[in-house]
């Protein structure tokens, strides 16, 4: 289905991705320390191009890439750049050439540039901001990691509930501190409390006398600083939210998150729940090292290594039955790897409705019973075929109804434990995707060892 | 580390789900056939939330849902309803109503509801819209399944090039077919080519006599109606963008993509990809059945068992050494899942790369010699780990170094396989996320039982 359309719609054409030919003329001008030829090749990229040329080149030709360009890193390109490459970057940087970055970037993205910077550091970025955006971005630092107080910008554009069009438009056109991009006009109250907001399109399209509150959108939905990123990009992709109003703990507003950064947060807690599915550290990067990468991946594969062995343990109480009948040990990975497997697709369904908040309240009890009938209809099926190619293969009646049985069983086992597990994860307030998946092939080894090896003991030998 | 995130932030204070009492009370209404109860409490919700809640009912109750409700669906709740369950509450609304949700519907929900729908129900859908709707759904049509042309609204806000911000403003204030929603007015040449583009925060901060060419923003990008869109969304996470002008093959403007519609798309790209990585159909829903559910999940079981055979086929090739010793039977699915393990940590990261479009030609070469040097070392690491085990256990140097051994290649084949194989996907048109976890523990799998079991024969027997 994905080749069909690959070939249908258009992908190669333009693929948002630089041409080979513009890539080696950017290394020749590394390697001849052709500073003005870079120049003139990234002069028409834009910043999250050339910040991807950045953290694709190796650390040594990065310096190299600095050493030539650091005086061009304006405030766009910094905040595309990366967190894993960000500290090597600004560590190259000439202080007057990162002031003056610092100094053009929104609230939002200092708060992202210094908020895991030593305090020094981050001291010395602050110095260089004027005096209302520094407020605005130790503000925003009170507020925890990850939550909607860092995401928001402090730039917010309101006026008064009582406005006309005409003086909202007047006051537009008298203002110089305007942010870049904004959307919609934030009516308040006179202490601060958004009530409502305006959408500028509505703005333009009316007359210059119709009240401000004549023309507000239906559906208003503030957000509290203390909320988690997460859900917060959750509500923008739900109900379509292009931004929204934060506001702190006594419903006053203090910013506001437009849809780009929230979109940024879905494709980062995407990226996290994959990662994490896979064993892999939530803050690996494509630029990492050698060492680095090897370093986020050893606490996965020792967790493995020690239920390996718990499944090699259970092995080893059938050592006698093994070396009665060798079969066993041929056919006892195809009743593991099925459970596995089984367990991987329940839990994936069900860590990706958590997080996509499809599954809820009002239908984990279906889920569950969902689950386990496809884990027994499943087993059911493949206890079939896995018995009929034991007959086929061993000639062994009982053989191969010792292993239809166990795959039944290892498969029930599965789709509970794939359901169960994540669930359970969540109830005791961690992350189900960081640690199902160790839990729930743990469980479908052993329980399928153990049942295979355990019947063939019984009712074999 | 995501305990404390969830601990610090405020994620259960508004978690964008409906309250337990508010749930009882809905099922209440059902139960007692109470529609005047039920449109009460359904009044204040937002459209997404209702179609939450029509696709986490069983099918039962929603029938008996939309038997009191269906009266008061529109187009905004029709449009939020996931496909899955669409149909079914297409064939219960009354035409009328359904009419009257489709005719206040934009174009490209419009298409995104009849898209897969039979002929003579597309026809009859496409007979409740006015000409020009109808006209802009037909040539949406007209484009390839999942290309920018089927997610573009044609609702377009357009000027000429040479108008001042007075004129675009009068302009806008006399029309009253404007979308909903829209942040920037395109800039069209004579022949209807996008040249630039104007924020409406910038018509409204300028003076009436300044030109329009002398406020467009400096970036500017136009779509491809046949580009992928799955290319679009990630354009528009790149460029921070929030709509863009849509073209024809003659670069004629045809519609405009926005932003929230992006980010649909990204959010179902993930989906797709974390569902498809775990062997469960892409288009698996929450709200499907049982045999629906198990009827997607039988092909990758179907395909693991018969790549579990070929490991078990590996396996019977060493019989005679495992009946001579046994502990060989023991440790042998140790080696294999640990390849296992490694390899799906070196191919989710690899997927995600190609997916985000961070695995690029820059870097690709360096990406496969770093894998592979994690292999090694991560083989070093766990080989030592694996031998000083074994010997503990076995009280067999020799035996301790096979499983070591065994284990150094297999982690290195399994680095080899994780980077290669999607690579190689890739290459051969197909969608990496879909097939490369079977390709590759079965490869760790063969390649573990293979080397351990082969050594051991060689050298301990």
């Amino acid at each position: 289905m994905i080749e069909q359309r690959e070939a249908e719609t258009d992908s190669s054409e333009d693929d948002f991705q630089m041409s080979r030919q513009d890539l080696d003329a950017i290394n020749r001008a590394i390697d001849e320390a052709d500073g003005p030829g870079l120049d003139a090749l990234l002069e028409p990229m834009h910043a999250a191009d050339i910040a991807d040329l950045i953290e694709q080149l190796t650390a040594q030709r990065r310096r190299q890439f600095l050493s030539l360009y650091s005086g061009e890193i304006d405030g766009d390109i910094l905040t595309e750049i990366d967190e894993s490459v960000r500290d090597e970057v600004i560590e190259q940087l000439p202080r007057d050439v990162l002031a003056d970055a610092v100094r053009e970037m929104d609230s939002d993205d200092v708060v992202d540039l210094i908020e895991d910077m030593e305090e020094p550091e981050q001291q010395a970025i602050l110095a260089a901001l004027d005096e209302s955006d520094r407020v605005a971005v130790e503000q925003s630092l009170t507020y925890p990691e990850y939550s909607a107080g860092r995401l928001m910008q402090s730039e917010v554009v309101t006026a008064p509930e009582h406005w006309t069009v005409g003086e909202a438009i007047d006051f537009l056109r008298q203002e110089d501190w305007l942010p870049d991009q904004f959307y919609h006009v934030i009516l308040v109250d006179p202490r601060r409390h958004p009530v409502g907001y305006v959408t500028l399109g509505k703005l333009l399209a009316s007359r210059r006398h119709i009240l401000l509150r004549e023309i507000t959108e239906d559906s208003f939905r503030t957000i509290s600083a203390r909320q988690d990123e997460g859900d917060v990009a959750h509500a923008f992709n739900k109900y379509h939210l292009i931004s929204a109003p934060v506001v702190d703990e006594h419903d006053r507003l203090v910013g506001v998150i437009t849809i780009d950064d929230a979109m940024a947060v879905l494709d980062e807690e995407h990226e996290e729940d994959i990662l994490r599915l896979a064993g892999v550290g939530d803050d690996s990067s494509i630029s990492d090292s050698v060492i680095e990468t090897a370093r986020q991946r050893v606490p996965w594969l020792a967790a493995n290594i020690g239920t390996a062995m718990i499944s090699a343990s259970v092995i080893s109480l059938f050592e006698s039955a093994i070396a009665k009948l060798v079969a066993l040990a041929v056919l006892m990975p195809i009743v593991a790897s099925m459970g596995g497997n089984a367990g991987t697709q329940t839990l994936t369904v069900a860590v990706r409705g958590l997080a996509t908040k499809s599954l809820t309240r009002a239908n984990t009890m279906r889920i569950v019973r969902r689950e386990m009938l496809v884990g027994v209809l499943n087993g059911l099926i493949f206890g079939l075929i896995m018995g009929a190619v034991t007959y086929l293969w061993f000639h062994d009646l009982k053989l191969s109804l010792v292993i239809g049985m166990a795959m039944i069983v290892n498969l029930f086992v599965a789709a509970l434990g794939g359901i169960l597990v994540p669930l359970g994860l969540v109830k005791a307030g961690a992350d189900p995707a960081l640690a199902s998946g160790t839990f729930v092939t743990t469980v479908t080894d052993v329980v399928g060892f153990f049942t295979f090896l355990g019947l063939a003991s019984v009712v074999l030998l």
